[in-house]
């Protein structure tokens, strides 16, 4: 399927490894010239490096916290007019209700909302303007149910959802669709690193401890990452257009509810 | 971006005009051999002499109504064990509640619910069995909002909703995912006719009539066949198996909620 | 807190026993009159007998299945001119999607959704002509999260929820309200019955088995019928004109979904 | 109907005027004692010597935002062990997503997150230790539809939405409930300064543009406080402790959604 992409520009943040590296291979695969970000500048110079290798695409890297205007400014340094912007982050650590305190809901709130308002605030009257714009963002299964002790992700990306769903109305008229994919337990660091910490609070062997996780799964395995760079491919082609303001739901088939 | 699927077979219901018939041509494209099914013996005709024309797979036609245990028969005659399935039909005809009757109602529920569910009965165990199914429901923006006038379209495709989250929970460890589209405003046959009836009833030109389906969605436009045809593919892919049970819109950034 | 209804007239269907009977209590002891009904004369005897006991208000029976025409002419023989209507039936037996027949999916249609509109239709001009009506449908929790054992719960339940939901709009500026009650796990006969049918399939005990419904419910117990009963007195109320097309979930907090 | 509250204490956030007076108004009917708040001081003390004067339980006031900690103290200090919880605040003023910056979003979020978490931090212990709790949020329709100009109010509401369901899970095991109510559109100050805000910026005179705030409401007015305050009220009740997690929708039957 050919996505009508070619030639586009995108910038990605957090993409060095995981999700957001798997989005920039599925677009690259595609001939998109991609902007590189994430916090780790070995991370990144490794995805540069492989993703120039790999695709006749130009790729470009960008060290830092794209939640931050510094980076902001960089990554359009090197990209002054994006196609396409996936909007992407570490998540916050888990704290149960009792430990929610101002500094971590504050700094949750500037990474999962503000960061990516400011950024966006930049862009988009640019894709308005050029009728194309593919924005999309990773948020988490969670915001449809919320785990009590993850607030700190809920609790801030259901603020982003809603401000997306309202753009997503103000723009899609000029060809500028808004989306969020929803993302549940893909096999990266992250569920690696989430399996450690239960080895480690219930005892038990790496391999009880991945079970656990691929038990939470209905399609009883974890997600893999090229499964979720070419849902992103998909919502980013051109023939997405008339797709916006959904919230995709990337979880094996774990959700319960109907709508 | 490579589907996976050439090669896989597919039984697409309603699919010689309009929604079916993108989706035919999308998958065609890809590879994937196609019975076809219309209950017109010229469209069915001439959508199996083009898409031969056009693609190097498969096409054969199955004239009838697609809730019925004939047409099932014919569809599993030419196509034994599909891989891919369409679930797709004639919507029923606007009724205001006052006029909700049993008829009406029983031959809705026929027609949405109870022809699907036999289908899949007779198809699901196969998929299991071969680790890959890929089934996709037709329904309708409605289902989520419900329009007084179209009681028999979301009074009988809301149960076939929930009918086939049940299913998807049950199936998805097996690779068979279960997913629905719900158009609101392509550009076919159906908003044609429409126009036509709105014609008549306000007194109003053709034009007029298309500019106010027009103005009836965000995206300032009606959505193109090709573009549900081709969200319909990405969902049928190999690499769409981690997303199950989702009820994705197409309807120009339309709707008003977040989830 | 005064509900605003005495002296009103209301029509409960399946109220003789367990939920509805719960609600004939609530709104008898608020002052309104009642037609109770069920299936079982002699629980419809033992229902009028204790309310009219209990309460000074006018109560009288109907004997009969209330999805059909019969019952709904002798419910409006007794009360041409329902100011509430309970829209309540026994659910249908568990049945896993492979069991689905053509049968059991009609019957459980014409009783979730048939009968409900047949009577509406009778009784709705008049709530619309006299500007109050209150119109509350017993659904279930599973019509959010379908439970793949009960579709033929779901796959109708869900229908009636869409038709309602447009009928409350067209309805809701006459002062006429609909909304659904969604129960999980009450303390009633049916999660009594339940439970036996519990101990018969996985050889334990009564002891065990209700044990075990306890444990789905967040709340640590069941739901007390009287609980369900206020909670549709309240929806009854005439200071609840303003709260309408709703679908409020009694589950003691069990829904993972934030909407 | 008894709500078998009399006796009880609540702590109602901005209850001088508007919906949280209503809401103080139906508690004090039932005999629960109330500690009033509101940021003007003649608004507080009006309403405490109008609730004193007309009800038979315990009023105090107290003035301040009730978002701070020292608001928070002061309402502790009268009221150290709440039954009841009503979080209420302003909310933000419209904004375009274009303008939407750091400084209005952190406020906000302030507001309506981080003031209530912090107030619950401190008052849910002793409800479950109590086995008694009734925590009510009042939230804003657009939580579920969200208006691209109220980002700031969405944008934030949204997250308390998602950390008081996560909250409601863990504590309705001890009788302790969680709940929001969503109003659109009732007959307060706010509207009046909305229909203000209109008359200026369309050049149209009160009358009309009260009337296109009717005109968006289904039920054809707009709610009346009191039944705001009564729907609070039932949500405050020994018998409502099986209901939570709930978004209740006041808002005329307006929203178009099933769910």
């Amino acid at each position: 399927m050919d996505l009508g992409i070619a030639g586009r520009h995108a910038v990605l943040m957090a993409s060095s490894r995981g999700l957001g590296r798997a989005c920039a291979e599925s677009l690259a695969r595609e001939g998109v010239n991609i902007v590189v970000n994430g916090r780790n500048s070995d991370d990144v110079e490794r995805a540069v490096a492989e993703l120039r290798e790999q695709h006749h695409v130009e790729v470009v890297g960008v060290v830092g916290d794209s939640s931050t205007t510094e980076v902001h400014d960089a990554l359009l340094d090197w990209c002054p007019n994006p196609d396409i912007v996936l909007l992407n982050g570490e998540g916050p650590a888990p704290a149960p209700f009792a430990n929610l305190d101002e500094d971590s809901l504050t700094a949750a709130f500037r990474q999962a909302v503000i960061g990516p308002v400011q950024f966006l605030q930049r862009v988009v009257p640019g894709m308005v303007e050029r009728r194309f714009g593919r924005i999309v963002a990773v948020s988490s299964a969670m915001v449809k149910t919320p785990n009590p002790l993850m607030s700190l992700s809920h609790g801030t990306r259901l603020g982003l959802a809603g401000i997306l769903k309202g753009l997503s109305r103000d723009v899609v008229a000029h060809n500028v669709t808004v989306n969020q994919l929803l993302p549940e337990r893909f096999d990266t660091g992250r569920q690696q690193q989430m399996a450690e910490l239960v080895m480690k609070f219930k005892g038990v062997s790496y391999e009880e401890a991945r079970a656990e996780q691929v038990a939470s799964i209905k399609a009883g395995r974890l997600g893999r990452p090229e499964e979720f760079g070419d849902a992103f491919a998909y919502l980013c082609s051109a023939q997405a257009g008339y797709l916006s303001g959904q919230n995709l739901q990337l979880d094996g088939g774990s959700y319960e509810g109907v709508f």
